[in-house]
This record gives C-alpha cells, structure tokens and sequence, in this order.
C-alpha cells in the first residue's frame, strides 16, 4: 500500500507538468506502470514504434545457468524491476511486456572514482559500476527517464530520436569519471549468448561496433555509433572471454587506448576529467545494418547536442500519436489507465531500418524497404487479437507498413511462412498459430490495405496455412485436428489455426477467390474435431480420433493447451460464436457457463502452473493475464445477454487496470493488454478481427474524439457515464438507433458521433 | 626415392598431353609440386588470382587443443599432404604456401551407402566419410583436379571459376547416395574456431548459408551458394554443438528435410539415387558479402552445366597468364620448375569482391571497388621482395589493383595504416615491418602507379610508418632503434624499418616531397644502431644504448630476430650495401663473409630451433627457405664479385627448386619462393625494390620472351647457357654492353633485347 502511495506522489508530481496546453496527453503517461511484478513493461526513454528503447536495468538474471533454465530471470524480460533499488545500466533495446526475453544491448553507466568495469553483486552497489537509486529521484515520462545515480551522485537523464538513445550524465567534479560501455550486458544472457561483438574507436568522440547474439532470436546483430560531447581522455578494453586463440593481436595491449577490440566477452571505458555539475552527452545510434548505418542514422536524427530539443521533439511526437484519441474520463486514475495503455499500445512493433531504408530481412541479406517503413517485434499470437485491430482503426497507414514487413518477411522465409513471432530479422516461433493472415485479413476485409497487393497478400496467407511440417499442421490438415500424441498443446492449435483459416476464407471471399474461400471456410470447421459433447470442453484428441482419457478442464499443462486452460480455451471460436453456443447447450446455457467462468473459486494449485499471471490477472477462473480469453466477456452478446457483457468489461477494466507500477493483472505483451483496454474503454472490441466488425460493450470514457487517418472523426459520447452506470440502454450512431451488438468498421470510419445512453440498470 | 620416380612418372603422364599447341604452358605446371614437407601448397583447383581454391584436404589437424598448440597442424596448412593416403574432402578456400594458416571453408564429399556424417579417424577411412585415393588415380593441373575416392569407387573433378568451385562426382549405381557438406571442417581449426555458421536449403537444388570464424582473421565471414545438377531426394543436418539455449527451433526436428540449420557446429548431407557413373555436378559459389552475392557470382560465371567448358575456360586463363614470360630451358624438369613457380606466383593475392565489385572492407563493412578489382591475402613480409616486383613488370595492372586494395585497407583501418599480413577484411598483424610502403613505393618510383594518387598513397605510407603503438615503432622513432627489453625481434624490426623508411623516402623524392624525404631518409640509417662493429654484426640492443650480453650470431629465438639468424639477417641493408660493406671492413672481407655462410657447417641445435625449413632449404648457413636472406646472393655483385653471385644464384636454383612434391625447401609463401625463382631464372632480382632497379645474376632460361603490358616485348638470351655455363661473360642490351651489373625498370619494360653471354668461367 506504501508502495503504490508513493506512485501517486510520482504521478501527481508528472501531472503537474505544464497544462497550459489542452492537448497535452503525455502528463497522463506514467511509463512505471507494468513495471512490477508480471508487466513486463520498462520505464525507460522511447519514440513512438522507435527502434531504440533506452531503459534502466536494475539487474542482470541469466536467462539460464549452464542449461538449465534459470527462474528469477523471468522478471527482468524488461530489464527493470521496480522492487530492485539498484540500477546496473542503461541499455539500448528493450521489448515491451514480453514473456519471454532477449536484447538489453549496449549497456552504458557513468562512474566516477576508481574504475570499476564489472557490474558488481545484487544488494552491494559499491562492488561494482551499478548504483543505488530511488524511486524518489526518478523521472519517467514518454522518452525521457531521469535518475540519480547515488553511488557517484550522478544526474542521469535519457531520450531518443527513432533510432538514437541520447544521454545526458551530470557529473560531479572528479578527475577520474568514467562511461563503461558492457558489451556482456544483455537480457535473457547466458553463457554463451554474445557469439561475437566488435568495437572500433574511431576518433576521441566516436566509437562504433556491433553485438552479434544467439538466443530468443537465433542470430542477431545490432551495430552501433556513439558519439560523445567532449573528447575522452583516455580509454580501454577487457576481454573477459577465455580465449582458445588470440592470434597475432597478442603483439598489442588492447586495454590502453588500443582503438580496436573483438571477442565474446568486452568492457570498455572511456575517460574524462569533470568538472562540477559538468554535463557529458553521449549519442547512441542504433543499425539493423551496418556501422556505416549507425553512423549515419546518428548524424541524420542527431545532428546538434542539445539534449532538451530532442527531448522536446519526442515528447511532441508522442502527444501528435497520443492525441489521436482524446478522450474525457471521469478521474484522473482514469486518464493515466487510459494513456498509458495508449502509450504501451504504441511502442511495438518497432521500425527496423537505417534512415536510408536498409534493413537485415530474414535470409540475412540486406534489403532496402520500397515504399514501406520496415517494423519488426511481431508477438501475433497476442496482438492480432485488438492491438493490431487497433492500429487498423487508428494507424492504418502503420498497420500497412507492419503488413508490408511481414510480407517480406514472407518473401524472405525459407518456408515461405509469415511471421509467428519475429524479431531482428529472425523468426523465434514463439507460441502457436499463423495469425498474421488474421491481421492481414481484417485490413484486407475492411479496405483498409491500400496499395498493397492483396492477391499476393492472400498467397503468402496459404501458402504460410499450408506448410506441414509446421507445428502439427500436416495432421491438422489431414485428420481436421492436432493430435496431442503427436504435437503437444494440441487442443489450442486445433481451436487457433480454425480461426486463422476462417480470417483467410474472408480475405478470400473479398477477393473473390473462391476456390481458397472453400478450402479455408471447410478448414475453419476445424474447431468442432476437439469438441467433447461429453464434457462439454474442448479436449485433446489422438491420432485414433480418441480423445485424451485425463482431462482435467482446469489443468493447462500436458493438457493439450497452452496459456489457457479448458475452461478459457474452449470459448475460443471467435469467427462461430452461435455454433460453439448452439453446441455448448443454447444461448442460457452458454451465459450460464460464462456465468461459472467469471465467479468460480479456483484452487490454490492453478496458480502454482499458470504461466504469466497473478492472482491479479484471475476474476473467477477468466484469466485476463494470458490472451485466449481476451474475447470471452464480448461472448455474452452472442448468447443474448449483452448487459452481462457490459458488466464483465467494466469489471475487468477496473480491477485488471490500475494506475500503479503492479497495475497490470499479466504480461502486456507488447500492447495487447493495453489494446485491450482501449477497445473497451471506448465500448467496442474486435472478437474475430477478421469479420471487419466490434462487439459492443460498455464504454468507460464520458467522451472521445478520434482523428481518423481518412480525415474524418469519429466522436463517442457516452451519456450518463459513470462508475455505477455501467449498462448502455440505447446506442446510437448519428442518431440513428443501433439495435445489433456490432458495429462495422466502415460504420466507425465514416465518422460522426457514436452515443451510448448509459444506466445503472439494463 | 621411390616417391620421386613416381611423382615423375606422374609428371611425364602430364607432359603427355595435347602438344600440338606450342603455346601449351599449363603442360608444364605441376601443382603437386610443394605438397609435401614444407612447401604448403595445395594441389586442388583455381584460376589465376581467384577467389576459390577448391582442393583436398587430406587430414584436419586443429591448430590448438584446449588452447595448446598442436604441432602436426603445421604441414596442414594448405590442407593437402602429400604423405597421407586418404582424402577428407574438398574444401573451397587455401593458402597458398603459408607458415600459419586459416580457411578451408566449406567442406564437400561424396559417399555412398549409408550415411556417414563424420570424417572418421585418420588411417581409417571406412570409419567415416573420408576415402582412401592413390596418386595414381590423381590427376593435378592447373585448374582441374582429378581423383578416385577408392572407399566408394567415385571418380572426383574439380575446376572453379574466379567466385565459383565446380565439382564433378561420378557415381555407382547406388540407392543410397550423399553429398556430405561440413561447416565444422577447417583448416588450423580449434574448438572455438566457429563463431557461427547457417545454412539454407532454398529448394531442392540450391542451398546457401554462411561460416563466420575466429581465428588468424579475427573475424572471417564466407557466405556461399550451392546448385546441385540435379534435385537432391532429401537432406538433413546435424548440430554437433552442446547448445545452451535452443530456443523455439526445439520444436523441429530439424534433423530432416527442415530447410534451415544455424549454429557452430553443423554438418548436412544430401542424398541422391545414382545410376551406374551418373554425374552429380556441383557449383559452389563464395562471396565476401552475402548470400545474395555468391548466388549473383554462382549465375553470373557458371550459368550452365559443362564442367568441361569451365575447365577449358580457367586452363586458357592460366595459358594466357603463363605465356606472359615464355622461355626455353635446358630440360623439361627446368621448365616444370619455371611454370610450376609461375603458376604458384600467380594464385595470391586473391580476388575479393562480388561480380558487382561489392566486398567486405576492413572496418566490417560492405563497400564497393570503385574503378579497381579488390584483392585479400597480402603475405607482404614475403611478397613485397619478389613476387610484388614480379607483378610490377609482368602484371602492372593487377599490382595497381592490389595497391588500390591496400589503400582501400588504409582507409577502412582505424588505425591509419597500410596493411602488413592481411586477408578476408581482416588485419592479422602476422610478421614484421610495413612493406606496402616498398610495393608502393616500387610502383610509384618505376611510374607505374598509373591512374592511382601518388600522393595519397604517399601520405598512406608515412602515416601508416608513423604509428606509435605498432610493433616498438614509437622506440624506434625516438631511441633510432627497436630495443630489445621493450619489443622482441627488435634486431630484425629495426632493419627492416629501416628499409621500409628508405622506400617511402624514395617515393617522396619522385614525388618531390622534400619534407618527408629528409625525415625518411634519416630514419632509413637507423639500421646502422644496430650494428655491432665489436662482433661485425647487428645485435640486439637495449634502451639503455648497450648490447645485449648474451649473443649468438647463429640463433634466432630470443637473440632479436625472427625467422632469420643474425648471419643472415645482418645482411639485411638491401638499399645501403655499400655502406654495409664499408661497416664489414670492405668489399673483400665482405665476399668471404658471404663465403662463409654460404659454407659453412650448421650444428643440429640449429635445425631444431629453426622454423619453417628444412635441412634441404639450407646452403651452409645460407636460408633460403625463409625470406629474409633471399636478397644475399646478389650482394656479392656489390663486393666487386658478380661470379659469385652467379655461381650462387645457380646453385639456388639448382638446390632449392625440384619438379617434385617435396621440391620446395620453404613455405612457398604466397608466391616469394617462387617469384625468386623466376626473377633469378630470368637473369636479374630486386634486391631493394624500392630503388626501381635489378641486380644482374646469372640466367637459367636459353631464351624468354616477356610480353608485357605496355605493348612492348622483351627479349632475354642467354648465349652458351647450360648448367655448367653459369658465369656471365657479356651483357648486352639491344646489343650495347651493359658494364653494370644492374639494370633499371626502364631499361627491361622499354623491351628490346637482353643477350647474356654465358661461360664456364669467369
């Protein structure tokens, strides 16, 4: 309770930021929140979709120890905690809200006094370059993050251009000052995850190099150029690697103003005399590329060193971004929810590609991006289900370009797969499904995928959905499921790829392409193979066509699931909501079914093996933590009782949602939790993105205005709002009543006024 | 002996071919030649200055075992030894005639019967997929290697294109037939030794991949791509690496027919049904670059399927390059010596770039040859003696382009120097001195730098001579010495300084840049501070100013030297002879000094401690299987006795050159040992390159005809030559008497005619 007080203060303090100006939304970010326990968000300094994350590490967790998976990392996929009181670094690279984790590249830290080049232990900042800090001295707003470094009394300030990290460290006076460059640091590291780094001084400012690592991303190289304000007076290397062969290099001293070091394992420092309070700047340019690349991004975002200018500029980019959805709630706890999901919600995917258009695809080459801005950090299995739907209603022109790296990615793939789960010019396949053709279809269904071919689009959706040795695909499509004797987490592919074939059926449909509409369509049907009548669930099936005899509905593990038990998994039919109804009993006792979902006590032993979540991300047995459910509160409406939907939705808004660091019930999964939020802060979410239409629910805005990319605006208004006023009587769309549940993506993008009438009662 | 008469044998099976061409040089090539003991060539396939040398490997000895060095990887490295009776596979990259090694990238060998994936133990071929194959069946020319592997009766032919390896394997019948490929093969491998290595299977004839190594380059990348001539029935791949972290590839079997494999130790195979002497063809390209680069060479050098074609085509490159100098000599063994030394002259440097001109430069970049072919593998403590001098007369194009290479290489370093031993974008800081200054020099003083910017190079050379942390240069620079407490082998540094200090002082003085010529020409002395008048010879020296106490004119480790005794090395003043002379006590007790070593008797303790050379590379005291005394014999002509400098140079070339496997009594280094012969062959050498001059020796051809590049042709005869006829009589040029006994640059390239007069007696 301490704790979140503390945030308030924080908060109020942000909000008190200059409010001459009415359309200052990022007073209402607080980018601590989801810093706390199951988030997985980072405070730290970033433009929106930038392709650096400049953020604080509070510690560095293995991702696992001599191969053995280590679990304490799991809470540093960020890099941040809020509980750690030290912080280790600033690093370049961050995902937002993952569960799993990679990057923390580059890890800058100013030291004063004798140098220190190693980390030092967790809880003893004296053993080390990390430092103390509070949360007292801390600054977090969009791209710009602020602390005091207390070891060494050192002011350090972050922001960031799309591809550069600007930092701004305020020394004391000392003769001995330091910047460490960790080349070693990372998240998610072990052993052997550094397969090789590179640094070349090339002149008393201007450093350069790369990080090549294995992990998340099979093999990933980021190249960099740093320059700083004021020349150093000296510098050096340590190469903490046992090396089997160290060739010819041995001839030189490569730790004193050597200015070339390679290996796996490198520290380097450069030296400064201060002065007091003197400012020392660094530039930080990141590259898919290139150093050449880096470079030049640095003088092209970079070119000056004033540190406010660029500040300024970004926090003007995140207002433009945040403003296309303004919107009056009734608290400010409210407004900060609502930003700062908006905020989470525009942070990934991330561009990736030099100022000049280059960029490292898939195969490894490099290519240049025609027409296209390049986006990589595509974690579908969660966003395809309402932050890529967001995007498609308010950044449609982005959600293009996303298409368009994933259709590189396409023409890159050896497989000829759209993207599962890639980052940084690899494919992870993290999770299951192929629901980029979900996101491809619904901008394909709503018109929205302009100037993009979608013949070539719907290619690149087949030939992905046909690929068998993917992920128990071959069986699916012979025996019309996933057999769990042979692919694990059966249950759940069988339920997603039924989606995703029905997302392609549409696209199909709108391009008049009968022929995959009827394989698709039949494919879509899938979903009923794993149906048990019996049980009434969903449940795993054997290659026998026998279903699994041990089935514990709320059992997720070994279970034929994944991230989501029976219980959540068997609501998953968004694209035939009335058939899974008409199976599950009719329309009361589908509600009823819900009914049990949302207010059953749940024993102790499910937390013990739910992945991702808190007690926090639980209501009932619906778990909000994890995506499969995300859904499930709209499902009411099919069933034929849409207050119950509306009550769930404010519900969950409020108790999934709050405006502290451990606000966040699970992972935000690069926006999907917030994505979430906004869909049904505004009254409406996609249930099957691909249908091109929203279910109605309850908003929890009094109003919103959205500035629609097609010049029109969409205002909603929902009359009576208020806490207790959950339940929409009437709702009408340019005055006209709507008596549907649904409303089309053309309906919203036409513009006008959107009114729901709100009620306590229905 | 037996060895001998069969490789002689071997030798007149290849005379036997096609004479009816007079201009059939390649008849007189023998690539075996240097295969065994120390020469370090390889007897595998490549064209002239290309950039695939596709050869056996016929053991894969590691360059170190858990960091120690392994002292059987020596005669490895060039792959081949001629002793060993199996063959491991054919592999795409060799050096040609190095006292250290790398590459070997990309290992092919064809099998039958079931899989082997392994190599298998040495001395048992059936153990793995290595084969046992007799010289018998071995058929070695330029550009085309044949074999039998016995193990499988599979008949193997390689040729290459400049960017492209081309294999021919003849097949049993077979249903079970494979082509394995390994990344973990490599030559001076050690456990580390791959940093990372990926591959692709495109479809079900083109594959390409990457291996990306640490070793003498301290990060080498060779990107490939391979087509099949016909569509392989599956494949599969083994990773041999204990993996820390496998990521989300665990859930593939990635171990058959999965199109990608990524990580540091993999093999794959292809597998084939094969009738009865079916040939599967194979084209594998290499780029510095990307896969997309050797995919562009693959198509743009061998767009079809005739392997005889490509042979015919790289067997006309090397007649062509060959038939530049065409002589007559008293045997054919002579003009196997002649032609097999031309052949090795001509394999490095090699050409680096893409067909577009794109390469990777020294600062990891990619950049793109502009105006210059670009070349890697500058094995310049050797070549700039000779072989850079050779270039400079019969190839002046290709020296340009290599010196636009080394320039290129200055600009990318970020140390601002030239490059000392290079290779595949990489400084490897192998040897001494900074002899680019002397090939530079050479070029720009005979005015043959056309088209290059003599004063650029000129401030390449200076800036690259002024780089204090190199290599005991800063004491060098301020003490006019190396001292030998400060930097090991300072005796020899210091010399060769000196020299290097004397060309760049000569380049300034043609380039009439007075500055640099007087602070080049005082270093150019510094040579004489470590004379020791005492001993009459050069000793290391202290900072203190005093000898080192300990001295043994004879021995080379830890007596201030390297590669060279102080007998030898103290005679390295190529461009101040004279006053060496004057400092020995004059010419007289020059020439018996020379006497002296040339016969006098070693003790055991010296062969012991010797690198790189054998007993049979050694002349009394005289080593001519290292480089640093290859200038000595001409010395005699400064001591008022050209006899002996005839007598010697003879008996050189009679001693240290054999048409045989083991005819080379050194590493052949890049081309130095041959490019002696041929200079000396031809009647004259470069004792000090730099001074655009040739000391006059005594000739083995009875006649030469050297078409050279500015149109003219120049005409050498030696009247009354044979082997006894050794001394020089007369010297004519266009039948004027020449009373020197050197000849200028000039003089040789305005053509014309150059008559010896030869005679058993002086």
């Amino acid at each position: 309770m301490k704790k979140i007080l503390t945030v308030f203060l924080l908060l109020f303090s942000q909000i008190s930021l200059p409010a001459q100006n009415r359309e200052n939304f990022i007073q209402y970010v607080n980018p601590l929140i989801g810093t706390e326990k199951m988030g997985h968000t980072y405070p730290g300094a970033t433009v929106p979709f930038g392709a650096v994350q400049l953020s604080p590490d509070t510690d560095e967790q293995p991702h696992n120890v001599g191969g053995k998976y280590n679990k304490d990392a799991y809470r540093y996929c960020a890099g941040y905690n809020f509980d750690d009181r030290e912080i280790v670094g600033f690093s370049h690279t961050h995902f937002s809200g993952t569960g799993h984790s990679d990057l923390g590249d580059f890890l800058l830290m100013p030291t004063v006094g004798p140098l220190q080049l190693e980390p030092g232990a967790k809880g003893d900042p004296r053993s080390g370059f990390r430092s103390a800090f509070s949360h007292e001295t801390e600054v977090a707003e969009p791209d710009y993050y602020k602390v005091l470094l207390e070891d060494d009394r050192i002011m350090a300030e972050l922001t960031t251009t799309a591809r550069v990290g600007f930092h701004q460290y305020t020394f004391p006076a000392s003769d001995d000052a330091h910047i460490v460059l960790d080349l070693m640091h990372g998240i998610y590291n072990y052993d052997d995850k550094n397969v090789w780094t590179f640094v070349r001084v090339e002149n008393d400012r201007t450093v350069v190099g790369y990080r090549q690592t294995n992990g998340w991303a099979r093999t990933r190289t980021v190249y960099f150029a740093m320059e700083f304000s004021k020349p150093f007076a000296g510098y050096g290397f340590k190469n903490y690697e046992k090396q089997d062969y160290k060739g010819f290099w041995r001839k030189f001293d490569q730790t004193k103003n050597f200015p070339e070091a390679a290996g796996k394992q490198l520290r380097a420092h450069f030296d400064f005399k201060t002065a007091k309070d003197e400012k020392i700047k660094v530039k930080f340019a990141l590259s898919p590329v290139s150093t050449i690349g880096a470079l030049n991004n640095l003088r092209t975002e970079t070119p000056g060193w004033d540190f406010d200018a660029v500040k300024r500029q970004g926090q003007a980019a995140w207002n433009k971004e945040l403003g296309k959805v303004a919107v009056t709630m009734e608290s400010k706890a409210d407004l900060v929810n609502f930003y700062t999901a908006m905020y989470h919600a525009f942070i990934s995917p991330t561009v990736y590609m030099d100022t000049d258009g280059q960029y490292k695809g898939l195969d490894q080459n490099v290519h240049e991006a025609r027409g296209f801005t390049n986006y990589t950090t595509f974690s579908l299995w969660d966003t395809y289900r309402a932050l890529h739907p967001f995007f498609n209603l308010v950044q449609p022109q982005r959600n293009r370009d996303m298409i368009s790296s994933m259709l590189a990615h396409y023409d890159q793939s050896v497989h000829k797969m759209l993207p599962v789960w890639s980052h940084y010019a690899n494919e992870n396949w993290c999770m299951i499904g192929y629901h980029s053709v979900s996101v491809i279809s619904e901008a394909i269904v709503t018109g929205e995928l302009r100037g993009v071919d979608a013949n070539r689009a719907l290619d690149a959706m087949t030939r992905t959905a046909r690929t068998g040795y993917y992920d128990g695909l071959e069986y699916y499509m012979r025996l019309g499921y996933v057999p769990e004797d042979k692919n694990s987490s059966s249950v759940s592919k069988t339920l997603e790829y039924a989606y995703d074939d029905w997302a392609i059926a549409q696209a199909a449909k709108k391009l008049n392409r009968r022929d995959v509409y009827d394989e698709f369509i039949r494919r879509s049907e899938n979903w009923k193979n794993v149906f048990d009548p019996a049980s009434g669930f969903t449940r795993p099936k054997m290659t026998d066509g026998r279903f699994a005899e041990k089935f514990d509905p709320l059992k997720t593990e070994g279970q034929g699931f994944i991230e989501g038990n029976s219980w959540n998994y068997s609501l998953y039919v968004p694209h035939r909501p009335d058939e899974l109804i008409a199976l599950m009993g009719g329309p009361e006792k589908f509600a009823a079914h819900l009914d049990e979902l949302f207010t059953m006590n749940l024993p102790d032993s499910f937390f013990a093996e739910t992945e991702d979540i808190t007690r926090d991300g639980i209501i009932g047995g619906y778990v909000h933590g994890n995506e499969p459910s995300h859904h499930v509160a709209y499902l009411y409406n099919f069933a034929g009782a849409p207050a119950k939907t509306q009550e769930r939705v404010r519900m969950i808004l409020k108790h999934q949602y709050h405006p502290t660091p451990d606000g966040l019930g699970g992972n935000d999964d690069c926006g999907q939790m917030s994505a979430w939020y906004l869909f049904t802060a505004l009254g409406f979410y996609p249930v099957a993105p691909a249908s091109g239409e929203y279910q109605l629910g309850s908003p929890a805005v009094k109003t919103a205005r959205l500035t629609l990319e097609n010049g029109r605006v969409l205002t909603i208004e929902a009359r009576n709002q208020s806490e207790r006023n959950v339940y929409v009587k009437q709702v009408l769309l340019n005055g006209r009543e709507i008596r549907r549940t649904s409303l089309t993506h053309a309906e919203l993008t036409a513009g006008g006024r959107l009114t729901f009438v709100m009620s306590d009662k229905f």
